[in-house]
């Protein structure tokens, strides 16, 4: 499956982590701290973050990875017999393997649109469930960017968010490439404005220049309560709870975290604007790093010798989806010549 | 709660990871791999440890924590009616949150001797449980070295794994300090001697000179179905599963992981000698790289203002049993400084 | 919500038990037994019930409900990572407050047609889950007669259990209205095939005339091992076992299971063909004990005066889809009231 | 494991149901009503109940059984990081196949004395848990009458109930024989007074005269919320919830369910009049419907020619301690014969 020879546009998570990260790590490597995220850099990091969010009052978690987050928030967020609302793609309804039900919880799933839930999917959602022979809807999970690019503007999110008040349902925004969406030329979203939209959400690490790390961040008073027991009864608690501190203080000591990610979406945004110039379809118009093209089969093929990327799906008998994505590393010689060998073939 | 200007016997987690393993992280880092554990470094680690067990037979995942890969392993191996068997002072018991309840499943505890267990013990626990109206002990938890610093003996082992065949048990070592175990002076186990007694175990790297990463080895042939799932169920599943890869394969590329171990078992030893030369009780004789000391008051709270140390229990009105805990890094000159201080206390 | 003054069509378990039982619960009332399942009525019960099937090869379990016994025979049957194929109407899908997620695993929700799932939707389910990404599908769970009152034929299971053979898929049938789609005139099936075509099922009880009970017949040998346990665990090891050991015992000593569905089918039959004799929309036509007629809002609620029953949706402006459910206990006499009122209306 | 020839003192649930019972049973059978516990037997069964408690402002449930209740009920209460405190010999603990942790919660077992907890039992156990690294004790379980026949005095539940409040613990009591302790020669306490000094009990139906069925009675107000739900999810919402109401409506309309607990007790003490008589040595002088002796081999064996009973456990190599049970149906005439059987043995 590895492909060393070629470059990739696979995912986000191809290479290691921003060369700053890697030198903070060094250069504190023999400090000795105390275990479990209570160390220095770990409350550093929550003041960085909480000073960007211009509020004092979130609680902020470091926690390995994004399933990892997504699970442990939701099963520490809801009783017995109440389930999250989320789009058909959301991330925990197709690529978690489970996880959310593993922890007793029932996903209900909208269509939604352009990967994006609205009022109006929650209104349908909450008005099906009637009585207790059903579960009862209490979160709605969304992304940001989502799954297939799209990003929210403020006025949908405000919807969102007065929908789900109205209703008394928990709204919590998986942020896995939140760096990306919020860098996008489109986004009229601060950091901000999405704590007190939401609930809970958290801003990803991972797929933005760190080793691993997403920071939750918990808005909402009685959601804050024995988090902590949460995360280390699912496992998530890094006895070295450094690793994740001094990344998150390195991206954003600065603006290191945001600049990764303008570096990913301009990337993306060239190769999406080739691929308009040749008028090839897309899944979307996209604002963020991922970017979903409609290749002919021959050239999709002719591309995959030499780069790497998802197939999406096959569109026609001629046709297939795919997926390409850039990073905070995307090299831009590299996308200038996979740029130039797509215009060739398209 | 840090404690910077106190040299910390803490625990074996206080520092980064070896030196060596940065320079891993930062030399392969801008090399691109795909992603979750199937990456080169993951095979080259997981070929590397397999020779170092002498055989080929075993799957070898990396996971990055040790309460994770006990409930990843636990839960898989079990159905739901199945119970664990551990020692009263087993981590899973006492220092996981609940974390194997949490996943459904009872765990049954035996007083043992020393933190281990006996075929005795093993027999009395199946015996309590004799149908459908009690759960069925189906696994048996142990740890080497264990939580209070004591080791198993190859004849110790090779008792117990008989006993669990014998009963259709499995048998399940967590090796969070296995590293400590296997270099102790009183060990005669082998990895590859473990691999053969026991049907799952996992070799400890945070608690070993990584940052984050164990090393889960499933021995036995029905327990490596489809394993990965539950790795991804749980969230354990690493997009940049490099992170983990690289790091094994420098501890098991050359003798690293042995080298570091045995360091902190000789730093702990000195440290017991010091103890022993002035007839200070102990918990135990410890083979391994923690020490449980019964202070007077007085020393002990003499000792914390220059050093850092967990205290354990206090034994009665004027004794306290504390931990010390040495690692991969802890420092001989500082150990020395410790012991001159701790002579003129006792 | 009660009705008391209104005879009531709302569904199949108005009544208390056939007055058979009732009799047979009186005359062993003061009979000591063991209890939890293993008194001599349970072993008759499933004795008796193995007569019907001509097969001594399987297990029975006797268990107070079907949201129950769905959960216990899933959760024993599955491993964490596997998951559930249902149709979209499925019983554990919309009615059983989320029962299955509940014990962690997922439900894949097919559209499927009339109820029923084919071997294409078997296909898609599994082609769709690819990697360990996802949760893994393992089992398929059907009801006959399903949710909207339509029957699986012969040629339909047989293909449908081959399609689970071919692609190691457990075929799991919910019988809450089993007699009902035996006794159907359209029915093709026996007990016997059904048998030998899923690897369990079970026969439901409560709304066939007992007071509570479902009798779950496991076919399949590995599903069989320490069974008990999971009833047991779930609370559903009832200590009178004694009580559905009676109850079952009396219906199928002669022909009472079959005699009871058989006339709540005929009170249906009558109902549809007065609706369809005025030309009424229905869902579908149905073969079982369930109709759902599509009626004009007066003609509903003028009907609603008189009768109980459920709605099911509005279907528009002015018309709206009722449930009507026939029971062994429904009196001819109300039946062809309702129809002389219902045709006076329509 | 039938034995139909002796007379049984096996258990309290050897018998189907009191007269009465089964004749409100076939007097209702034919009456229609809604289905899951909403029917009007239901309703006037808590009705009936909350006269006996003389309080309108708590919730009651009806549910199957007390494995159930227990399980629906702990599971409700506590969120996924919190632990319940019972006593060694608690059922929760021994005999319910890890209900309580196949719901995800960890019992922590205290010895307690007599089969009952003590205020100093509840703070060690909540002293012994110091931080997110363990679970977190949150609630108490009890019986009443306990697991080995004993009953709490009204200031050991007073104390009790303090010690839960001050600590902001749950208290929850399993009475699945509380007829028996609140009908004791030695009880001082009245359902009142429990209802005001415990969160949540339940009044057991299957062990005093009922076929099946607990009625569980929540009295603080935060734990009511959607209750039904989690009744549901857990399979226990029988469809025939008449089932139940009647049964109740029966055992509270005058003091049947006292009566019939009187009556256990009587034949109880009886029989440990007749050991004391002959200094038999008791697991505990009992005050309810469970007794204890301890008997020579050859004595407990001759009787078990002509009575069933359970060994409990053998004491020595020559005696064996067993157990024996009345019930509401246990005939004075079988205990006459079975005192004089005995008296002539010892």
């Amino acid at each position: 499956m590895s492909s060393l020879k070629k470059y990739s546009f696979r995912n986000d998570y191809s290479e290691g982590a921003h060369p700053q990260i890697l030198k903070a790590l060094v250069e504190t490597n023999l400090e000795q701290t105390v275990g479990y995220g209570e160390d220095r850099f770990c409350l550093e990091a929550a003041e960085l973050i909480k000073g960007k969010l211009g509020r004092d009052d979130v609680d902020i978690h470091l926690i390995p990875g994004g399933t990892q987050t997504n699970l442990i928030a939701i099963s520490a967020f809801l009783r017995p017999h109440e389930a999250v609302i989320a789009p058909l793609t959301g991330h925990i309804e197709v690529h978690e393997t489970g996880a959310i039900e593993a922890t007793g919880h029932k996903i209900i799933t909208m269509e939604g649109r352009d990967g994006k839930l609205s009022p109006s999917d929650i209104e349908q959602a909450v008005d099906a469930h009637t009585d207790e022979h059903m579960v009862k809807p209490r979160l709605v999970y969304i992304s940001n960017a989502t799954e297939v690019g799209s990003i929210y503007t403020k006025a949908e999110l405000e919807a969102l968010s007065s929908a789900c008040r109205q209703r008394k349902l928990l709204l919590f925004m998986d942020g896995a490439r939140l760096g990306s969406a919020l860098t996008s030329r489109e986004n009229d979203l601060t950091l901000s404005e999405i704590a007190n939209l939401v609930d809970a959400f958290y801003i990803g690490g991972t797929k933005n220049g760190a080793l691993i790390g997403e920071a939750l961040v918990i808005c909402t008073d009685h959601l804050k309560e024995d988090f902590r027991f949460h995360i280390k009864q699912k496992g998530a608690l890094l006895a070295k709870g450094r690793l994740l501190g001094i990344q998150f203080r390195e991206l954003f000591r600065d603006n290191l975290f945001f600049d990764l990610a303008e570096h990913a979406n301009t990337m993306a945004e060239k190769i999406q604007d080739a691929l308009l110039s040749r008028n090839c379809p897309l899944l979307l118009h996209s604002p963020s790093n991922q970017i979903f093209p409609v290749l002919p089969n021959r050239v999709m093929e002719r591309l995959a010798e030499d780069y790497s990327f998802e197939i999406q799906k096959k569109v026609d008998a001629d046709h297939t989806m795919i997926r390409l994505v850039t990073s905070w590393a995307t090299r831009e010689d590299a996308v200038d010549e996979f740029i130039a060998d797509l215009k060739g073939l398209l």
